[in-house]
């Protein structure tokens, strides 16, 4: 029987970044991974094999060569069962190989509503991230014209994107008022529907969906709750994903009320051999402490560099702090990002929150080629100043940026802080200094603080 | 005679922030702008005025709008006489007003070495901020081919890009070893130089200029120290700023060794009611301490900001903290960004650093059209890990990118922070999760960290 010092299961972002990370601390450890596809996708790219690249050949993870530099090992195979007691994992295949330290990496899946008829048509498809059926979907997508999308989050937004851009006529159906209702407020999603619209995809809000109807077994219309039928040669279904906690359930691992692997702050599940990472993992909200249940490949690779430092040696500084759900997305040449929690949200938390918004522009001055209109929303904690929530709308700039509203809001800075901090702009290439548009949104929701103040003071001296 | 609560002298971007924050924070007061030209140009849009833009029109600082939407007041004139004991400004017409406060945001001009032969010839231009002489320069310009840049700082580097998209053939002649070299290590100027030599500029480092001689009082070439002459049908002096300190300095006001007006952090100057802010007034460097010659819009915003703050009010913790002089800038469809303190600077301070480099790609998977390579390096502090300066190459994206890094070294956040934090990504708008450059830049840094923590300790035990 081989021996390993680290066994990871799985080989995407999460994966991969334990490994890289854990190799980096614990030089002198063997560590091994094992990966059920042959080639593995890139999982944020698979969108993008659609329409932006030639095929999904230009969308694998170059992992093989990262682990041959670090000297990691990696085979291809499927554990089917793990012995916790004597720190063995039984193959597939019957091989076993024996551990120190186990690490669940092993992502998540497209949800299939069980309650949903004809999910089991011909041209009714999910994306799930396995290279061979995303090249088998491809081919039959050609040849296919109406493409209706069930689920307007961002990766809905993203294929019905890609799709259009490829040729197809794509309808989006959303069951919540607005896509992207979970991650941006409405003025933000309002903005994404607009842009979708005018890049030809018909954008179905408010509707959700009772059925999938065919003919000769093969899909030919989506059924609305409200009775209208959306024809349609393909069904995409974007519904969400569900984490892959059936081998650490087997295994006796504690699962949350949601499926994942339960984890505590330096990603160890009940089990202190066992960690788990990425989709498969626990998360909580860095704001709401709730579990969440968003799945980012970043927010996989956060967690993978932090088991990897703690892997033999705790840190009680190198925790995870929950999940501030960091992400941009992209529709045509405008983006979208999000970065802790939106005012709806707070509002219906129940956290005092102020927000201040301000639309500018991302290049100054404005008739300088290429000027995308740039919004930026601060939600802001009443009390302490906190900024707990940030969300930004313009080029493609805004994935950057959005990264600076995540910092922002882990350090937990409050908006006199960020107002008395120094920015830098360039004509080309930011918003002017002067309208720098996160600087403006303090600035707002700095005033409004003031405002909400005053009331408050005005209310308490008239019950007096 | 006319009184006002608050008189700004200038209206470029230190003294339009002072106004919007000050109003902003004190909404009861009279604020008065007073500037001497009719139009203010937006001071870091001047080079495109010269390509990208078609004319200075499109490169008005609409800053009338602006006080018009917050009530301030705005009067076209010249300040010629502060009288401090009556706080009493006279006007060039002769007419007086009355200050309460009096902000000094009165910027810089274009460098003109008493020492250089032949500034005076036809066709040789600074650019000031001045609406009607960019006009006549650039109607000049019409026709000249040859133009000779002298000064590789990012401001001479803008013009030179811009003034070669617009069809000129242009030379860059700079007195150190690279371009850029305030900003950047040596491997980032590099890069500047190749790709600006790619796009057909003619980069000449360690050359010191002579003099610049005419024939019939029109330029027609550079002489250099070497002894090389370059042809030239005209020549910009990019030497540099000079703050526009005579009237502080005829009023009393106190100067620094370089020529700036001295202030406190909260932008008071030594006469109480008078503060200073932009390029005239002193600036600090943020890591060094030392005093900082580097004039940016974005540090003049930064100080119009705090300034407007503690106007009636000082407030402890809403100071200027020195300048950690974040800037980017674009060749092409490329961007250079730098904040805080370069690793050669830094080392030349006697600063004990280490530094991490990573490069990557701007979008994930790198086959996605419109790729760029993004590197980022970090310099840390060795000993505290304190990531103390930041350089980034890559696409547009590098503008905000560089904001971040600027909030980094702000928020005086250590390398073993940045590793456990959290980002974002996308394939469009940024790079990959798991080879996000600046994530890797840091995980180098913090590699570096133990090697040198090991050198340290091998080198005791050896000396036992």
């Amino acid at each position: 029987m081989k021996n390993t010092d680290v066994l990871i299961i799985g080989s995407s972002a999460a994966g991969l970044a334990t490994a890289m990370s854990g190799k980096n601390n614990y030089p002198d450890k063997e560590f091994t991974v094992i990966r059920k596809e042959d080639q593995v996708m890139v999982p944020c790219g698979i969108p993008y094999i659609f329409g932006s690249l030639e095929s999904s050949d230009q969308n694998v993870l170059p992992a093989d060569s990262k682990y041959d530099a670090l000297g990691i090992k990696y085979q291809v195979g499927e554990v089917e069962n793990i012995d916790r007691k004597n720190k063995v994992c039984t193959l597939s295949d019957g091989s076993q190989i024996g551990y120190q330290k186990l690490v669940m990496a092993t992502g998540s899946t497209p949800k299939v509503p069980g309650w949903l008829e004809g999910t089991d048509l011909e041209n009714v498809f999910t994306m799930p991230k396995n290279k061979e059926v995303l090249d088998q979907i491809k081919q039959k997508l050609t040849g296919l014209d109406r493409v209706v999308v069930i689920g307007g989050g961002f990766i809905g937004v993203e294929f019905s994107d890609e799709l259009n851009k490829s040729g197809k006529l794509v309808t989006i159906v959303e069951k919540l008022p607005h896509i992207l209702n979970l991650a941006f407020d409405k003025e933000f999603a309002e903005q994404a529907e607009q842009i979708l619209s005018n890049r030809g995809v018909h954008v179905m809000n408010n509707c959700g969906v009772k059925a999938i109807k065919g003919k000769n077994g093969k899909v030919s219309y989506v059924e609305l709750e409200n009775g209208k039928q959306v024809e349609a040669d393909a069904v995409v279904l974007s519904m969400g994903y569900e984490p892959n906690s059936k081998l650490a359930d087997d295994s006796g691992l504690k699962l949350n009320d949601n499926g994942f692997i339960s984890t505590d702050e330096y990603m160890r599940t009940n089990d202190p051999n066992i960690i788990a990472v990425g989709d498969c993992a626990e998360k909580r909200h860095f704001i709401t402490r709730q579990q969440s249940g968003v799945m980012l490949a970043s927010t996989a690779c956060a967690e993978g560099r932090i088991a990897g430092m703690n892997l033999f040696k705790l840190s009680a500084i190198k925790t995870f702090s929950g999940t501030i759900a960091i992400y941009s997305t992209a529709v045509g040449d405008y983006a979208f990002g999000t970065a802790g929690i939106t005012e709806a949200d707070a509002r219906a938390e129940g956290f005092d929150v102020v927000s201040g918004s301000f639309e500018g522009m991302d290049k100054h001055p404005g008739k300088l080629p290429g000027m995308h209109k740039q919004r930026v929303k601060l939600i802001v904690a009443r009390e302490s100043g906190i900024i707990i929530g940030g969300e930004a709308f313009g080029g493609v700039s805004v994935g950057e940026l959005t990264n600076l509203l995540g910092f922002i809001i882990q350090s937990r800075t409050s908006v006199h802080t960020l107002l008395i901090s120094q920015i830098g702009t360039q004509p080309l290439l930011t918003g002017s200094p002067a309208a720098y548009p996160l600087m403006k949104a303090a600035e707002i929701a700095a005033q409004n603080i003031k405002v909400e103040q005053a009331k408050e003071v005005e209310a308490t001296a008239s019950t007096k």
